[in-house]
């Protein structure tokens, strides 16, 4: 049982820094590193994802009720948690970020949780809840941790790794939960920065104009992932728990009148592509850098759920996000909601110097486009997705 | 179930950092809050409590053998676990800090766990285990989880909040651990910085020569929350899981040739008076604060852990840390390490500008003492407590 995968990245930063330990004394450093994994802008701040994820907030909002009704309809409570010899209940956000989102999901699911078991007893006792917040080890948890709801009825706990790898013991969860998150691939599909092959995406940082080998190169990643993704939880659930994933996608069918994250993105990268023909920096710079985000559409998703033999699909559905029409009214919030979104993995790879002429250019494109800014063009879906874990 | 102890401390946090968002867009502020709670120097600087912790580490590894022993000796793993139908064993730190201590005292257990195991039944399959590594909500988590060390044989979580109250479910953990924590009070007796209390603590920030009453104010305060402490984890523990105390404390008899942290910390004061004669603030700042440290003596110890009636104390001793004659050689590492321990408190009440002078003078101080820097003359402990949560 070694968990290396994660192990590894996290000892060569330690390593990075003790050989650059400065010898200057009263100097209190900071963790510098540089995340090899995506995480969403930290703190608090106007640029910080806490600020700037209401986007992401109503896709959780839109699956209240589904949830509420799903679990009244058919989670025995009682049964799951093996009552009265084990009296707690364990629920995992799995790519929670820094909060608040992560907070009103986990909220949402233990208050259904509850109402379940008043509907099945009145008089019986109910579990404590144990709540494990998980992302990558670069997430900031001290902010996650600093913005706790005041007064929870939940013990909490941060779980940093990968979640493409197992990050509980077997069978200790009830309930686990993923939104916004299934999106980032663990990491980027080799072939597409590879000049001799015919999936290099030259001058592209995402998939939408590039040559199907791209696509398809990106598709695969996504679907290896997923599946990771899966067995990983089907180990860690329980028999009988249950699985809500909020997963970023696209329609089946997209016709090019039509924008969407993944487009979106690919307007970012012509945004580079500009400043590399001003002379910013080298354009072999753009060659070189994909963003490690793909959006499955609903028929994809259902094959890889099929396939996997651990859970059952409860419900699928398409989420209507009414947050997408006034979370982002213009240019400059939707540029605001990328940069909170992206920043971390960029300056990875460019200069954190060019972030604000990026970002200025960016809105200025949305400005400028016909097509950006009408909600009803942007197409981007949340699937809905309850699984329970199989016997 | 409500935890609103930690949770009212976070809210006003909150509320400060959005009072004060800054006008700049491209700014990406940082966390920035004034902890009401004790956390070491974050990060993994030369001021860090990461490197600055080789003094508390030695108390882990003059733990180790009786760790073992013990274990073998008395604890039925199997029983405990509820094999086959419980598989993981869920170990828990309080007051873990950044680390890297902590992963040291973490794996000393669970190597002492598998050991047994294996004595019971050669064929017998391991448990997983969980671990939580609990500390307050101001402790830097980001760096903790960066430091994981990168081949572990466990599952890592962060539990933020303080340990004088209950953090995890009932019955939820096997093995409990603490060491150079219970030393820090849950706040501040209320009386010392009354001045109209014969506890009133002028001109001192501890309690080494102060008048007696601001002695029996801390002494007091300690029970009260060494109380909460057994309690909080008598709640958490299966029964007959077992928890290891590393208490810093002092000998039962003390007399004034001998130096203790305490009185160190005192000696930190000194320099705090000199600067404020020297105009670098008012003596009232001084008057008005104290450091929420007491070291318990055994008697004393001995006295709360008989008067708790959920433990039985299996193995009670003294530890030779034979780190402290090796581990702060000169005056300017002993003031490193205090100033990795004690600077968050300092800097929540006096200008983080002083601290440089503050540890300058404070090193000056100990070079020309002949009491302070003698290994022998420093009588601090720390005191071992094995307890088993009886049924």
């Amino acid at each position: 049982m070694l968990f290396s995968v994660q192990g590894s990245r996290t000892f060569s930063i330690l390593s990075y820094n003790n050989n650059n330990r400065s010898n200057t004394k009263h100097v209190l450093k900071q963790r510098k590193v540089v995340p090899p994994l995506p995480a969403m802008n930290g703190g608090d701040g106007d640029l910080s994802y806490s600020q700037n994820s209401a986007y992401q907030r109503g896709a959780v909002e839109a699956a209240e009720e589904i949830i509420k009704s799903e679990v009244v309809k058919q989670f025995s409570v009682k049964k799951l948690c093996g009552f009265p010899t084990q009296t707690s209940f364990r629920i995992a956000d799995f790519g929670c970020s820094t909060g608040p989102n992560t907070f009103l999901a986990v909220q949402i699911i233990i208050n259904a949780i509850i109402k379940k078991l008043e509907t099945e007893s009145q008089n019986s006792k109910l579990p404590e809840f144990q709540v494990f917040f998980n992302d990558n080890v670069f997430n900031d948890f001290n902010t996650l941790f600093s913005s706790l709801p005041p007064e929870r009825n939940y013990y909490a706990s941060g779980v940093p790794g990968s979640f493409y790898i197992p990050l509980f013991p077997k069978a200790s969860l009830h309930f686990a939960h993923s939104s916004s998150a299934l999106c980032w691939l663990s990491e980027l599909p080799k072939e597409i920065t590879d000049r001799s092959s015919r999936a290099w995406n030259k001058g592209k940082i995402s998939y939408t104009e590039s040559k199907e080998e791209v696509f398809e190169a990106y598709s695969g990643q996504f679907c290896r992932d997923f599946e990771r993704f899966l067995n990983a939880r089907a180990d860690e659930l329980v028999s009988g728990g249950l699985m809500e994933l909020l997963v970023p996608g696209v329609p089946d069918y997209l016709d090019q009148s039509h924008s969407t994250t993944a487009s979106e993105i690919d307007l970012l990268g012509s945004c580079l592509m500009d400043m590399a023909n001003n002379g910013k920096f080298d354009e072999s710079m753009v060659d070189e850098f994909n963003m490690p985000l793909y959006y499955t559409h609903p028929k994809e998703l259902k094959g890889l759920l099929e396939n996997n033999k651990n859970f059952s699909i409860e419900r699928m559905e398409i989420l209507h996000n009414s947050a997408k029409h006034v979370t982002m009214p213009d240019p400059e919030s939707r540029a605001m909601y990328f940069r909170a979104t992206l920043e971390q993995v960029l300056v990875k790879h460019f200069p954190a110097e060019i972030m604000d002429e990026l970002f200025d250019r960016y809105a200025d494109k949305i400005a400028d486009s016909s097509l950006y800014l009408k909600p009803d063009v942007q197409r981007s879906i949340f699937i809905f997705v309850l699984l329970k874990r199989l016997d």
